[in-house]
């Protein structure tokens, strides 16, 4: 039984990483990196793209924003004047709770692609399913909140040990939790030994220059 | 393409609620109430449960412990000497999101039942699909931490919709916070009007009384 699931599992991901190498081929025509931006729901993604997205000095940015339902992450970032595509994963049921290469595809004839240097790819808040899905990205950028505990890492695996930087955002609520930093970066180094990071608030601005820096020079993969 | 997909998916269900109605008998058979209880990584299920789950006044409680990998949380709670069943939804790939009716049903014979008046199946911390998989549940429990903000009614709303009580955490944080409980029920009347709700704070054991009294007497289904 799991081992025709896993097979299952398999073939779908093969189909995926086809169309994603579509659109890695489409991203690279247009001159445009691209960065899957995932979480945990309420992380603080959109925020910490509203901190930047509308100035990172000359790199032309777009967002499409993967949401089950509704429009208003896309909504705020709109009112940047920074382009933006809605892209809701619910067809009818519950809706999916990740994006996958194909559903980036279905999105891209109506991003400005030619216009842009940098896509950034908001994926549904969830730290399982969207890291199996690659789209055709550069890089994959993850927030963890230090509101979520420190054991996420240990927890959420795959999420931790295939991302290039992680944002560890809400540092501002560090006085009002019990919550070791230490703790969480030492789970961090056991799931993705040496991986970026940053301590961020989007909410008081702390650490948000080095994320702007990092944004406007998305590091090409080792593979490109 | 869409149509096909959502044809694969309603067959998945189908198959997963014959599994639930058996699942169901099995709890019927045994006297025990089962609650589903689900919420985002990190708003605090299992520190709710750590508070209430001994000390259910005569109600003997278990607890079948749902994660992708690692056993952090039921080792949490068998210190308090009650009976935990660790199920892993991991095979190899990056792991189910999700618990469903057989994955629940493997895990039953680890099961005390007999011995057993509720069952707690904590579900891997998601918001989208656990709330599309019965598991042959009396109820379904969410928390929803004050940390992710006010706008996930919207965004997540099957899970919203079909859950009987949300626990409404982490309220100890609200001086620290830009958000608005309003703001908050307001949008989860708009998902699902007049839905029970309980302010708590599993920190500081504000509200957690009200959990209990729930706890130790889970309302019957409508249809049961």
């Amino acid at each position: 039984m799991h081992r025709t699931k896993v097979r299952v599992v398999e073939e779908a991901l093969d189909a995926n990483n086809t169309i994603a190498a579509a659109n890695r081929a489409d991203f690279d025509r247009a001159g445009v990196r691209v960065v899957n931006f995932m979480s945990a729901p309420g992380a603080g993604k959109t925020m910490l793209l509203e901190r930047v997205i509308a100035d990172l000095d000359g790199v032309r940015a777009g967002v499409l924003e993967g949401d089950v339902q509704g429009s208003m992450d896309a909504d705020r970032l709109a009112h940047l004047h920074v382009p933006v595509t809605q892209l809701n994963t619910d067809p009818g049921f519950g809706g999916e709770c990740h994006l996958d290469a194909n559903m980036v595809r279905s999105a891209l004839p109506s991003l400005p692609l030619d216009d842009l240097d940098l896509l950034v790819i908001e994926n549904v808040g969830n730290l399982v399913c969207p890291a199996e899905f690659r789209v055709g990205e550069d890089a994959r950028v993850m927030v963890c909140s230090v509101t979520e505990g420190e054991d996420k890492p240990l927890k959420y695996p795959l999420m931790f040990r295939t991302c290039d930087l992680v944002l560890i955002n809400k540092i501002d609520l560090l006085p009002h939790l019990e919550f070791e930093v230490d703790k969480l970066l030492y789970n961090l180094d056991a799931a993705h030994p040496g991986v970026s990071r940053m301590l961020v608030s989007a909410k008081t601005g702390e650490g948000v220059e080095a994320w702007r820096d990092w944004l406007m020079r998305v590091p090409v993969p080792a593979n490109a």
